[in-house]
């Protein structure tokens, strides 16, 4: 029914041309305690008649072109249609689904992009009573290293369920948020310096790129903190108690990233505001110039222009003392002038 | 008693002049799994002694214009004369009543209508136990293609039940409102490019009507916001819990619809201070360019005007130095006014 | 207590002198299905004795100065006494009080005066068991409709109770506001208009004029969207349920109308804008003439000056070409400049 | 516990130097339907041994500075610590406190102060089950008059209990504002005129002053109504139902004034508008005359140079007929200029 | 799994080089309503077999960097390592969170640096059934003072239980704000000042500084409002109800700190418009003078332009009268403009 899948809402882009795209695989990852399977699928014909063992697997899907390899999986594990268009659909706003069955989860994943952008792609989680599916656009990034921690079995992850994983893929996508605010920390602090240093119009460009991105990020973010804070009240029976507490932090972390993305748009306005006044301070100063200039010299020139009309018998051209008094007349006019000027604290 | 049914709000805006508009007809859809009848009927009279047959059936209104046909379809399925009320009046706000047997739904139907305005037309949904009418303005549009979908079979809509028709509509005019967010994303970047390369005082109008539209359709997709959430609330019987989650797939819609036209307004607000900024550049490069010349030119006037003055006796004038000095003199002026324009970065 | 009665909070205001005003009357319509007595008191001590007689009761007073006759009213229906001072404060802001045995009501009746303007007068509506007692500060308007309606018996009027002759009271009231909020409509159109053909600074006046009166239209908007809201909630035995479902109409007329408002103040936002950016736009213009004049004009008096000067033995001054290359030079001096322009985009 | 009594946090203020300060003294008024005592004590160990007697009374303090006495007072009436800590500290925000046996509320009481200030005290009530306590930082005022009231025996304060001494007392407070209130409106209207009229840089000043004040009584209003709410709430039984609603009176005027604070905040900003563009304006006018003598002059300058210069063959300068037609070329190209003018609109 | 421990997020920041650092001591105080013993230890193997003594414990812990620290004494009390996490992590955004044995709060506490900046660092409170863990950045400070007063034994401190001195802590903390806001209270009166007296560029630093460090404020203010509140509502056991009613007050204090940043950032607002409307009115006064001058002079030196025209038998020149007439033309065009502007009230 939802037609718009591949629609391009302008601002957040992930994903690159179909044509470098790498192939779809799933990694699935059986493990637990003392245990841990590894196979890689890339043809939706080799996940027939796959089932879930015992303990805990992950199925790490990276690209989410191919339907039929998402159908076969969601077939399997019995995800609804509705989810598995979701998950293709990669123009979705975060959000938190209950199946009952399973949870499903849609959130961004960040990653910084040139100087004042950020890459964004969707991630999927599906978390089932042991499993955990998760669905990337690309492969790589935060989630490799979580599957390098678990092949090394460090940290707690090989002890603990489904839900602990669910929580350390969450927490590691929020992680990665906060590399894109300090980036546009670091952009703000580079902007304040060039507008009190050397105020140009491409400043106002970049602002304005930062503004956009900044309302790219809270489009990110807020949902995001919502999903978390529905994760967190503990409706469902998937995410055991212990893994709650641990959600309590996820969830101060989105709130974070939330006020710090709206902390980073009020000073943009502060920095704005500066931008504006230095140039009408230049306007100031350029008036400035012209003033002093003019006013000095008009009053000369008409005195030039006095002396050098033509009246013949004007009697005191003729006078020795003239051509002196006349110097200092026009002395004496730029002297009180420059005076005026002092006074004023023009100069 | 509403007596402002014709009043026009000067935002939305729909229909056309009743001399062209096509006659009211009503469409009846008699359908299962394995059947579908179809009638079409443009007068009232025909409809007289009109009862709903079993399985599903969908009474598409083309036009609301006619009030006795309205009046007729109401008292076969025993509609509230509140509710035929504001069937015709097409400037309701988009609203949800349920009156127990039927669910009342308004929404407003969006269309682009060139760059950066949007036609909007108000539909009405009536939801019974085992029927659906639907009330448009105009004939064609978004409903025509469900109805040759229906015709031909396709998809899960022959198979359930009133409540997936009722949502299948109402998924469609929502999927219609992408098309005008659409339409607007690449406006404002259209607008953007031009501010940037040449911002003619034609841009400021681009804005103001860009933001006018962007408040006429807030102003239809909140109040949306609202409806499908009353709807998804799952609180009536009518509609059953396995459309319901339908339901919450159309509620995302509604507001990634609401939340995006709020990221463009802001965006609109960003060029609006570039537009203005660079407005203020050009004061400052025009004044700039006044400020070099008058300030080179000045002074050098006022030593030709000194050299001017009639002066019988001013000897320099016969020295032969004099005139090279002279010509020396305004070029050093010139030079020094040069070195103090590239100095303040002027040129 | 209240010892405000009679302050002037600047924004919404009504009624004429005292000297002008026209003396208080009490309009007694008792209505059945079948019959309609009507009777006027204008003398408190007419209404000793009054008692209700069976059927609805409404008693329509015009004018609130007079605190007799509203105390004969109050005491023989069982008006509270702080209710009483309420219906004689014409500054309230409108609320809703359910004082069990009746319903008050406080809104403003709102009628366009002048172009951007509207007076507003208060209206306060007493709903009992089987009476209703309606508070104007001017005889006439949308209330006297009614009565003739009532006179004539058409509608459903006469064959309800007192809560829908209440109900028909509000709405009318509310409908009122469209009147308003149209003529509202009509003049942010001339505004805009006016901005952009002949933008002076009357226009400026007219802007902040509107948006007063947009926030006096406000603060009546939002309160009697309250009022409304907690009628429709139904907790009052007072309004039978089949009215419950027409208030929920006049609920949604006082959401649009209050929606409307904002959609208006934010309008005039870029209205405002628009101004503001046309008159940077006129002293850029400006500007611009005047160093387009300048800068062509101070290079050549520079030249004329330098010939000008009285040097005695100047060579140049004496060849046979130097008046034509002077001539040459300052029509070079001028298509260079006027090129410059064109490249600038100046001219 | 408390160790910033003494903050000082710069907006509202009140008080005087110590020095010329009014001793403290408590006023005890013991009353009932058919008798008032009335006793004034200035030292804490004349209250020794003080017990309430039957029927209200209502201890009315004036000054706060003395802790003694405060606490002699306390002491008697079984008042925690905390709360005479808060009577002492005068700097509160306006607050609600239930302990069980007595309600304790602050509020500031507002009086004007020249012509767009005001002066704040803070008012602390202590509402028992047969007393009331009130403590002012300066004597006289509303409180007085109430006094009066009480023992002139006019109105219902002597049959009464102590819960409507203490709505009496609230009620004066609130209706303080009011004062205050239309003062602001006068001096809007005001600033209004002087915009429109001469608006000078001072008016800007006055803006800000205004501005200052309307924040400040923001935060006094808005406090103060959460403060009327928790009390119309009716949760504590020291208020009984009869005094309820004249405490929903309170609390309308309460949303009245925090509404009208608003609703000159935005006004301020319209006036601050008018008063940028106007100053926009005036820049405009004085650039056209500028721009308008600039232009007239500087062409006719140049023709004056061009027939300056000391070409010594030029003909035309013995041609008769020369001097006539630089005239008329002058008068020519004035005339151009004025016409170019008029069209612009400028003169 | 929290790996941005040690991420900067630029607004607010504390602590020393680590190079600088006074090594991490803990001062253990177990004291009673007669007793009180005091050790410190700076070793984590030190504090092996360490056990709760009856009566309450307070250790406070100066320095947060060295984790077995905390881990020893997180071991030893039952804090779970979760919290221990957040303890070392300085960069949280201030909570409280129950973990049933025990509340955990973060706050940040202030201190003044500088004109317009403050420093801040966090605090953690750990509140169990008869201990008190907190944990500072710094040594000194506040808490040394309650130290102090603990030693000497006065106040209620020593008689109360733990929950008290969970409250003394938290309220000292909340007092510290009151001095950071009063610095800014008499920094924005200076600012205030300067823009009046002498509004230079550098008044925009000033004014973007202090609304930065405003916003740091509220950043810190509004979660310290949350904490307090969530403490207040009294949902664990581990704060008895006697202390409950301080709590309340303490709450009081944290509104009027984040009121008064908002109110402090509006009146930046205010101070900003007055500081670009001076700029206007600086522009105004440069254009005023220029155009006065060169309105007066360029009239003038036209005229002397004129009669120094080369025209050989311009008869006028050689007139007597010429002389004196040519001046009294200066004279009355100088008049005349004079008259001009002193009607424009320009001079």
């Amino acid at each position: 029914m939802s037609s718009h899948d591949d629609r391009e809402l302008g601002l957040v882009s992930g994903g690159q041309d179909a044509s470098t795209r790498p192939p779809v695989t799933a990694t699935v990852i059986n493990y637990g305690e003392t245990h841990l399977d590894e196979r890689v699928y890339a043809r939706p014909e080799d996940l027939q008649g796959f089932t879930l063992r015992p303990a805990v697997t992950w199925i790490s899907v990276d690209g989410v072109c191919d339907g039929d390899l998402i159908q076969a999986i969601g077939g399997a594990l019995g995800i609804h249609p509705l989810t598995q268009e979701d998950i293709m659909n990669t123009r979705q706003r975060p959000k938190l689904e209950d199946y009952g069955d399973y949870l499903y989860v849609a959130v961004r994943m960040l990653s910084p992009d040139g100087d004042s952008e950020f890459r964004s792609e969707q991630v999927s989680l599906v978390l089932g009573a042991d499993y955990v599916v998760s669905f990337q656009e690309q492969p790589g990034g935060t989630f490799e290293r979580i599957q390098e921690h678990l092949r090394a079995g460090v940290g707690r992850l090989r002890i603990e369920g489904a839900g602990y994983l669910f929580y350390t893929l969450l927490d590691a996508t929020v992680d990665d948020y906060f590399i894109v605010i300090e980036m546009f920390g670091e952009r703000i602090e580079a902007i304040e310096d060039a507008v009190v240093a050397e105020p140009g119009p491409e400043i106002l460009q970049s602002i304005y790129a930062l503004k956009r991105s900044l309302i790219a990020l809270r489009r990110s973010a807020w949902p995001l903190r919502d999903v978390v804070a529905g994760l967190e009240r503990g409706d469902s029976p998937l995410i055991p108690g212990s893994t709650l507490v641990y959600l309590r932090d996820v969830y101060d972390h989105t709130i974070q990233v939330a006020e710090t993305a709206e902390t980073y748009r009020e000073m943009m306005s502060g920095v704005l505001d500066i931008y504006l006044s230095s140039q009408s301070n230049r306007t100031n100063e350029i008036m400035k110039v012209l003033t002093i200039i003019a006013t000095i010299f008009i009053p000369l020139t008409f005195i030039t222009g006095f002396y050098g009309m033509n009246f013949v018998r004007a009697s005191d051209l003729a006078h020795p003392g003239g051509y002196p008094s006349v110097f200092a007349l026009m002395i004496a006019a730029t002297g009180i002038m420059l005076l005026y000027f002092r006074k004023k604290d023009w100069i």
